[in-house]
């Protein structure tokens, strides 16, 4: 069962499912108990409050549903639409393209907005359409905040602006699994109305628990939408948590648990901490693909992701052994290139409970898999530029000081 | 985080979730790893295999669904019919309740057959309904196989000897939650075409898995089936599995190595000697039952659950102040009376990874919950009676011999 | 290697090492850490401070030494007495037995005053000893707190006034093993100048920490002592907490958290109620045994021991029998009868995080057991006793009233 | 009480104790049990098989002792000496200092052997020692094989030759705590009396386990050794060997199943590959050290550790600031330089169950945290130059050819 495990640890850089702390395994390392007994309403009572300061909300109303980031898609978009609805959808990557999948399988009138792959969701063609759209036919804006595949963050400040500057009454979408816990993210202030996430993520849980948060709107969206959903239905959690029981089904206990502690490490180091240290690990890895001279995916500074990097490789090199060998030779699990960048690209997940010493690891590790692989790097340069950068700006453990 | 521990051990006789065996959480208490090495897949391939004997079905196909038992339940209709499809369905108690309501909510068309609470489906009416059914406008006949809101169990076989009877080519659609690795289950032989379960029930795991598995002609039926579906859509994970990458979204890593170490205890015990000994946990319960003068919800005793007695109480006794009390003063969960017999029963769940001394560690606590209560219990007699019993019928354990 | 598992929990009512709470199994499931950083430094400080609060002292030095009870035995004798040392020591059972021989293999002078196994230490020999001796040869009294093998404890007090009244300068030094965190223990108020106890027993952690505390009149002679120790020398942990760095030597990080989980749950619970606790199950205990017409070991009611009952059983069962059945038909630990009383005693701990129900449980498994191996016992009469007792002895558990 | 954790891994470089791989963490998380039913003396008998093979031994009788590494140390000794004996011993660091110190406090005649800092035993010392003791008043030769405070290996099959060639019949005893199962170690083809070592070092578990094992001629050494002990003495421990209970106290049932856990890890990798692997790492350290422009502790390279490198600062560094700030910013931990060399070296430990990425991440570290200091060092030198040699000499994970 255990055969696959070289010596030493895994050296986990894919982006999702990301290492767990120790703390949290520990916390989850526990026996069923009843949860209809007062123990665990009280846990998921101030788990509720707790989850909505990772989106930055106090006017959402957060499910922590039994399900993957798939089925958290299902949830905000069955909760909040009717089938025929038109809605904006951007496609960038593979997870957008997923999602899209999903939202045409679902019967919505999906407006996709298409970008090459390595580019952010253009907005442009947004404002037009919703500039364009007096009538108000498009019901939702869907954006995926990260593209996990090319390693693109797309601007949501600018899509509220849009759709404020045209007062338009578009319902905001947001799938924030591979950012919520890492990136900025102001769900409020941004009037997101329904921003989601999952578990195995940057909250460093196992798999199993899709985070979705609603906003008053979206809840209001709810009372009417005409998409058939039974087990993604907010309704019924919304039944639960007014009787105070919270749960219309049962819940993992042991995820409870493991998200209290996700949380409390998250809220002990800080969560503008938290985001800080992922922008400083992505800038860290950024300087070393430089130092590589091999090109990050995303193709403009304002759209690289703090949470992974896709790095294209030569032509005459396949993404898929740089992956496969990191894997049988370092115990480095890097992330393959998908779809349309199959073979082209290979990615660095730098999220969740991770740090300096980790990476640095890890980039060593990709250098000497480049060099095994035929690509004349220079051993120890993306290293060098990533330590350089590091040096000077990680700061004392808080903790330690 | 722990405030509502007492000291020892908790006594967990709530119907599900139940104890997890050491050995389980042992396997689980591991971090992540790339679901997309070749690692998860091998572990995948095997436990799909595996699993089909819980069921024993050589011809099924099961999907380890990252849901509950409520999810499962929407997986095996959705994949299966189409809205307006006419399906029987049988009121039997809470869940079989909870079941209809969600086949109303995805819009079949569903002709309900009810019973008292403590009856078991009625068998006579299916026939009448499938005998005059010559246009074969019935879809699909879905049952709870065993009803864990009354401990009522029943009869499958039957079922099938009437579609049988009259050729009718209806669905056979069980829900084998609180039954399967628990009571004789025969997917192949009763014909059932989807049969579920969840994790946290006879198999002792967390929550977090739906187990559902297709007879060919319920795959047969998916590719026609119109309701909508993409989370829950085996045909996502048929293609997957034509991959040999088996998962189309992140997989819990923890519970497949969960479920590998529950299916190696339940084969090592023999699948036939679990359900052995969930039917000698069961009678001894039933014995101190009629010891303490008490009557079992469940009307007959061809219906009789192996996995959960409800008792009735006495008019003049409040049954959710047992299960408080229990709680409160002896660390002892045991389940609700839900709906129509809210206060009028208790329910003893002995499913799942027990024996014989916890279940009489747990009687022991129900007679003098009993007692407190003001039932004129004589303490002593239910233990004794179900002594009696398991002292002649409990076989020494075979690794010790 | 787990092929010795039955189905279901094993019932282990051993007289230790005994069943380890969930809390403290999750504290230890850690990772090693560096324990010269000031982590392990401020986590010794506080445990220190701690656990001196289960000897009931203010004025002792607290040993925690990777070690087991044997090693602790060692560790009081040679750091406070020299060879040739005369002392007096009681044999009642199998543990004081091998303690008094590794009194007299290390050399002391040993003054053994025994009694019938099953009989407390006779005190009035003690008295005559300490009377006669006007030249204060005797350096030591050396008492077993709690004889595990026969179920009797001791009156420490009474040695204490038998010193007082003579005005003896003898050290005072006292077994805790099975006593310590489950009987009435008072280091300071009795004068106890050694008290020592293992972490597998009352405190409910595995085996490997031997806890030492010390008196000043201890350390005192710790200084002159000329036994010959080195691992065991209390000086070189004195130097070491002088430093603030607490350890001579690498001391096991995962029981210094379990350690520390362990002492949070008996605070919570309140020391004195978890003595109560014990006093509470041992009793039930006794009056199942005498439901069941067996006599108990201990000869007088003011010897019966809190934390464990020995049982004799009719001179025409092998009481060894008894246990062995118990394991394998029941999955229920009893204890041996041990030397003089192998085969006519068997013996139920009932110590450490261990609540009622757990307890009846294994009564109802003593009963099947007595009955399987030809002792004509009625099924239930002893739990019928024991709960009789308990329904109006138990407390509510106060974090859940 | 988590209060000292970072974000991410603790990166623990000292040289023990070390992580834990979490196969062993995982078979550690375990209940205790009965460790008189026929489960403990079944597992205990195949580990003491097992066990003997770290030591390849075939003719070595092994002890796991409840104890640490100074207690293994005091096991050899008063299991085969008495006091006044003769024995020589070598002072080369620290732990071989710490050593001596407990031979003469247990009271045994050392003619100590004192070298530099950093450099290996004086061998040629022992033969004129040895050659001149005709009369062979010197019954045993103490050598620590790995002096962790410096890095300095011994050698000792010379050691071996030198008795050998004065057919002297000293008893060889070594302290194997940072070698057995890291480096090259042949108990029997060396003619080893006693070696010994302690679980939390290359075997990777916690600390808690004395691992000594003694040829025949020690094993007939200790019917007539007069060192007082009990808690230590052997005999106890054959006496329960030839019971087949194994046990003369109670052990550590979770280091037991730890051990099994671990001896399989080191099986399934080899355990030459398993040396073959900590030379590679060893080598790595040495060369980033190189290029640094810092020089190792240990003067001569025959005399390299392959388990830990102890690295010389320059004079107007203080390598405890190194140390303290690894800890404090990176979460790095370095091993302190000790004693005579405080403040002048810092030690990498790199033993046990540890990878090539995990060190280039340690390394990386270290280099920034040598520029922090002051140390003019070339950010990456020293990972370009590990990496080079790590490129060409990791061989693929065989289990995942």
């Amino acid at each position: 069962m255990d055969y696959v495990y070289g010596p030493g640890r895994n050296h986990l850089f894919v982006p999702g499912p990301v290492n767990i702390p120790e703390q949290v395994t520990r916390a989850m390392n526990r026996n069923n108990e009843d949860y209809r007994s007062p123990a665990i309403p009280a846990l998921t009572k101030v788990l509720l409050e707790d989850v909505k300061k990772i989106f930055k909300t106090t006017s959402g109303t957060p499910f922590l549903i039994p399900t993957t980031g798939t089925g958290a898609w299902e949830s905000a978009l069955t909760n909040t639409l009717s089938p025929g609805d038109r809605i904006v959808s951007f496609l960038i990557g593979q997870f957008s393209l997923l999602w899209i999948d999903q939202q045409q399988r679902l019967n919505f009138n999906v407006d996709v907005v298409e970008s090459d792959w390595g580019q952010g969701a253009n907005l442009d063609i947004l404002a037009s359409k919703i500039g364009e759209d007096k009538s108000h036919t498009i019901k939702a804006v869907c954006i995926v905040h990260n593209e996990t595949a090319t390693g693109v963050t797309n601007n949501l400040a600018t899509v509220r602006k849009i759709l404020d500057h045209y007062q338009h009454p578009a319902l905001f979408l947001v799938d924030g699994v591979s950012s919520v816990c890492a990136l900025d993210f102001r769900m409020d202030e941004w009037g997101i109305d329904v921003a989601l996430t999952g578990s195995q993520k940057a909250l460093s849980l196992p798999t199993g628990m899709g985070i979705v948060c609603a906003s008053p709107k979206a809840l209001e969206a709810s009372k009417t939408a005409k998409s058939v959903r039974v087990f993604f239905d907010w309704n019924d959690y919304l039944k639960f948590y007014k009787l105070g029981t919270y749960w219309p089904y049962t819940p993992s206990i042991q995820l409870l648990y493991g998200l209290r502690a996700a949380l409390d490490l998250i809220f002990e180091e800080g969560l503008d901490n938290v985001i800080a240290r992922h922008g400083r690990l992505a800038k860290a890895t950024r300087v070393a693909v430089e130092a590589w001279g091999l090109k990050n995916c995303t193709q403009k500074e304002e759209w690289f992701s703090d949470t992974v990097t896709a790095v294209i490789v030569p032509s005459y090199i396949d993404s898929s052994e740089i992956v496969r060998r990191a894997w049988k030779q370092y115990n480095l699990s890097l992330g393959l290139g998908l779809n349309k960048v199959a073979g082209k690209v290979f990615r660095i997940g730098h999220l969740g409970n991770v740090n300096e010493l980790q990476l640095l690891g890890c980039l060593a590790g990709v250098e000497m898999v480049l060099k095994d692989v035929g690509y004349p790097v220079k051993l120890g340069s993306g290293v060098a530029a990533a330590s350089a950068y590091l040096q000077n700006s990680t700061p004392l453990i808080p903790s330690r000081i």
